[in-house]
């Protein structure tokens, strides 16, 4: 993409209803926009991201079985007093009256219409274990909105539902979701480590929040070292196995809240235990029959007895893992992407547009990179050096490669890493080895 | 994809609710679910052809330089009101109050959003021409919604907005939208024919409808024969050239709505003047500074002058053309989906599983055909050959290969072409390679 032909309205000072690093960086990096409280336009760039995230997401749902589908943002009322949570779901749930005088609602969450779809569709064992989830904008009417996407009234989130014979099979399939988790944060860059959490309104017995560390984070967290260099990447997941010792070994690690953790009783040595603040990513919940009671959702079992069935939801805060990861990578320039999540894999610029040899040089990397199947954000203007300098940092793409008149005529460019500041000049073709290794 | 792990709810006998032949076959063949009035979830299967149309409208938006982003479903009642369509808009608006009693809607349509996101962010002529699209969930009231998702009220629609600093540019800016929508339907195996319009509540001076012929369309069309051989795929085309000649050739040939079209002075001879129902696809507006000039969306011209834009905005249906295609391609049997937007290339329809020569041949055939890259959707159920044979026609995936215990006694498969019916007995590797061929 050529930057003279984008749309990146950056801002340079700081936008001052901005209260923390994530909000004040995706404003003056043109990532979002303000629509009203809580409520937000993804800019072209933002949007890129939003959707690096989301396909993360969806890779590591579908390879954990989990099927995917895509439930509408408006609701009956009426499918929520089956449940019972519409008078007490509160002033947070957005609350609508149609043409017809019927109530709706926008979505907050989705598990009374997942099990009225479980239950008028599924009608034997056999087709469990089954789990579906999906992606979809959600509405919840916080008081007071706040933190950009972090804390925002309409924000994108994916939501599974799983529904079993038993509390067996139901564990299974938790632990299938907490693997699942794991790999999802650490695909993008991210150690987000599990903690017991209650089961507030969802309910249920069983509940992990996910939470990455990050110095501007919302709550204090306590956890073993062992987690700064657990890589749940490096490990061969086999999704039809037995979970459970991969999901006692992940756990086996401590990790707590601060409301949960008590320096008294904790049983990591003071020089292996870590503070931290913390920001909590996704939350997953085992809870039994407390949907498909109520709302009769049974199969046949084996010997054709009605068996109500056992669910578990899963929830991962899409839209506000951009602010999430901003809030774990950033630095004084601006924002440093994650390879897996960043707008663009590569910034390309060019420091004398205009000067036929570094245009020259310019186009015929643009074109290489773009065959080589790197996204690239060519930096075409006319703007300053230093200008374009602060842009790229500030928008965080992992990799820039500088073309100037005085390395060009010497055949050089210069290749920089955002994450390090690292600056190395050399040849083009260098430069291209370096950009398209499969290490990236 | 194993049909025994997946969740398709298919439905034998035609729901009653169904009037039109693509809500029946949406609702049997398990894709869609009604949640409440015109309101639905796409359940495994739609879902996957919902993303193929999307993937397929979004590349040729993109190839024709438009930029993507996200904008929300809820949008504040104050933006309406800066254009004058908040009062205007009538009861197709779902107009909302949120807790603070802030008139809210939920988006029908995004001129003024954009026009403001637009109005805020771009300062010079040097940053025209701009082109912003979004693929978001829209909702309009509508008294009576029918037709499944072809009149639905809560509906996925691509909508593109352009701005140019002249007359001139706006239509070299509507050209390419014009080109990349005969391109869209093109691909997705649709013969779309763009018909003159009124540009009712949207305004302004310069509007196109793309119809597509079904048997069971809505409204009746008349057109050149020609238009039945033109091919728009076959053309290589440059977006960066002018494309006035290309549209204005397409435009030569001869095609009305029929309140557009005059018996006496239609200039086709009646041997090659066909008369067709047509379902309307896409529709798009020229009109000028209609919202601009009220919004005061201006840059700064070439002398520093302020010009106020020239607008266009160009919507797609997106979940409207799931139910469209299936009216444009259908049999008795069921769906005959078009190869571009098949929830699966191929059906490997096992007909006796359990037999061990079947079930190896089957194992073989699928990982194979997941090497190659070809989605298959498994039946390894043990449902009869007939129950198999009628979901698969039902489905209507492109291809079925069959395997059956008398022909893999001999090394045989039958493959067959769900569109022509016709059915062919070959080798395992011969099949492989039809099915892995460019040519599909």
């Amino acid at each position: 993409m050529r930057l003279s032909r984008y749309f990146l309205p950056t801002i340079k000072e700081n936008p001052s209803e901005a209260q923390i690093v994530s909000h004040r960086l995706m404003l003056r990096a043109g990532m979002i926009r303000q629509e009203a409280a809580g409520i937000y336009s993804w800019l072209p760039l933002g949007f890129r991201v939003l959707k690096k995230i989301e396909q993360i997401v969806r890779e590591e749902q579908d390879r954990a079985g989990a099927i995917e589908v895509l439930m509408p943002t408006i609701q009956p009322a009426d499918l929520w007093r089956t449940s019972g949570r519409y008078d007490d779901y509160g002033k947070e749930m957005l609350r609508i009256v149609d043409r017809h005088e019927r109530d709706m609602l926008y979505g907050p969450t989705n598990e009374e219409m997942i099990t009225e779809i479980f239950r008028t569709s599924v009608k034997s064992y056999k087709d469990l274990p089954l789990n579906l989830y999906h992606i979809q904008w959600k509405f919840r009417d916080e008081v007071r909105p706040r933190f950009g996407v972090m804390r925002g009234r309409e924000f994108l989130m994916k939501d599974a539902y799983s529904f079993d014979l038993d509390a067996t099979s139901a564990r299974a399939s938790y632990n299938r979701m907490f693997v699942a988790y794991l790999r999802t944060y650490a695909r993008m860059g991210l150690k987000a480590i599990p903690m017991r959490a209650d089961t507030g309104p969802i309910g249920g017995d069983l509940s992990h929040e996910f939470i990455i560390l990050a110095d501007t984070g919302e709550s204090e967290v306590y956890c073993d070292a062992a987690w700064l260099d657990a890589d749940v990447l490096k490990q061969e997941i086999d999704f039809k196995s037995d979970l459970q010792p991969l999901v006692d070994e992940w756990l086996s690690k401590y990790a707590a809240t601060s409301e949960m953790h008590d320096a008294a009783k904790c049983p990591v040595a003071p020089d292996r235990l870590r503070k931290a603040r913390g920001i909590e990513v996704g939350h997953i919940f085992y809870f039994g029959t407390k949907y498909s009671k109520p709302m009769g959702a049974t199969v046949a079992g084996a010997n054709g007895e009605p068996v109500t069935v056992e669910m578990g939801s899963y929830g991962i805060g899409v839209s506000r893992l951009a602010g999430a990861i901003i809030e774990a990578s950033h630095d004084e320039a601006g924002i440093v992407w994650p390879d897996a999540v960043a707008p663009f894999d590569v910034a390309l610029v060019n420091l004398r547009t205009g000067d036929a040899k570094c245009d020259a040089a310019c186009e015929d990397l643009y074109a290489r990179l773009a065959k080589a199947g790197k996204d690239t954000l060519y930096a075409d203007t006319t703007d300053s050096a230093g200008a374009k300098f602060a842009t790229m940092d500030l928008i965080g793409l992992p990799w820039q490669l500088v073309v100037g008149p005085r390395g060009i005529a010497n055949g050089k460019v210069e290749l920089k890493r955002r994450r390090t500041g690292e600056r190395v000049e050399m040849s083009l073709d260098e430069a291209m080895n370096r950009l398209t290794a499969k290490a990236g």
